[in-house]
């Protein structure tokens, strides 16, 4: 079926006035009157409705049922990470997205090598790439992509969530199933993944002096794009967002 | 610590005589008399050596101790993939090992966009892809990349596993998590995933005519370069290979 997020669309008492991008999304579908189509409000919320009237500029749909996006986790998984090169970003957010992220950070830390001047320039393109992968893969939201920071910033975002991941690779750790066996009911999550480099000693004697969870994911080594899938899908898994 | 990969290296009696590519390592890593390094066989099984003697041409080590390496799973998983376009086998490739997978084999199906004249011709590219990636994630082997024929020939080898997973977009499935509790003691796995175009529905009712668990993986659709990265890692995690 048919979906697209709210864009140009008003719901009003069972009636979807369809307009802007909307509109030109049912033309280019070639949707006819009696045809379904779900309209999805980026807030969670799915419209399904009939349409019962398209033309040129606008069209117009009876809402059949209005249900929670069932594409949307019960926990919401924001992942911060230190920023890494390329196109390392982009993989993240695709790949975020489609795994089931609320929300994706980056920020910036000791060993990060790509230091942008001013990542805010960069943001549109990021978020344009959040919202493709939304689309894709039929979920209730748009997450959104946002520049943390430094470090403790990234930290502070983190602490804030029912459960705080930290991934890192060496020294004494928590094993992530067990951390994430023991959080199975959590409402809000926070995952921490470091760039190229990894994570310097300090920063993770910080997390853990915050009370993150500083989290061992086995013994081979993840890419910096690979981690942060990688932790997010373990965190659907044992939360029974993957069935 | 360095580590590679055997290519050149004898083994006997407690010395480890480095020849060849293994010996050029020594050289490039600048690698004294009294450091340490881990010769991996590519079988599973790691020698922990200390190097007696290095000149230009060889080298000599102690074996310290043989240990089966801590980075291999206690699943050996194949990866059956309907074969993508372009550069999304690459990425299946290089994040398989990494999240995994013992072999990794592409098919031909119902719905490949993508139909090679000759897929045995890239098998030699996406082995060095396999191997690099074995290299840096740390892996105990270097995970076969290979052509498997056609769909019923991908049948034909999850069937010889201990458990067959099917990943499947719609009509009646089992929820992933649930196949997977029950088979946490599994010794071999296979994890089927489509194409672009997903699977046709005469596939999925072979599969399951085969024996094969047709999987659910959520209400999030997955890229097809995604979704064996995903179940392989829920296989990872419930299986406990990711702590």
């Amino acid at each position: 079926m048919a979906r697209f997020f709210m864009a140009g669309t008003n719901i009003k008492g069972g009636t979807a006035i369809i307009r802007g991008r909307d509109a030109e999304h049912v033309r280019v579908l070639r949707l006819r009157p009696g045809e379904d189509v779900v309209i999805c409000d980026g807030e969670g919320t799915d419209y399904k409705c009939r349409l019962v009237y398209a033309d040129k500029e606008q069209a117009e749909a009876e809402v059949l049922e209005v249900v929670p996006c069932p594409a949307e986790p019960t926990v919401k998984t924001t992942l911060l990470c230190g920023l890494p090169k390329g196109d390392r970003v982009d993989y993240i957010i695709q790949k975020g997205v489609e795994a089931g992220a609320y929300e994706i950070l980056f920020f910036n830390c000791e060993r990060c090598v790509a230091r942008p001047e001013n990542p805010e320039k960069k943001l549109e393109r990021w978020q344009r790439i959040a919202e493709e992968a939304a689309k894709q893969s039929g979920r209730g939201i748009i997450p959104q992509v946002s520049w943390a920071g430094e470090f403790a910033q990234a930290l502070d975002a983190a602490v804030k969530k029912d459960l705080g991941l930290f991934m890192y690779e060496t020294g004494e750790r928590e094993a992530l199933n067990t951390v994430l066996e023991g959080n199975k009911t959590i409402a809000t999550a926070a995952i921490i993944t470091g760039p190229e480099g990894g994570f310097a000693e300090y920063e993770a004697k910080l997390a853990k002096v915050c009370g993150l969870h500083i989290c061992s994911m086995g013994e081979r080594i993840l890419r910096c794009e690979t981690a942060p899938i990688v932790a997010l899908t373990a965190l659907m898994y044992a939360t029974g967002n993957l069935a």
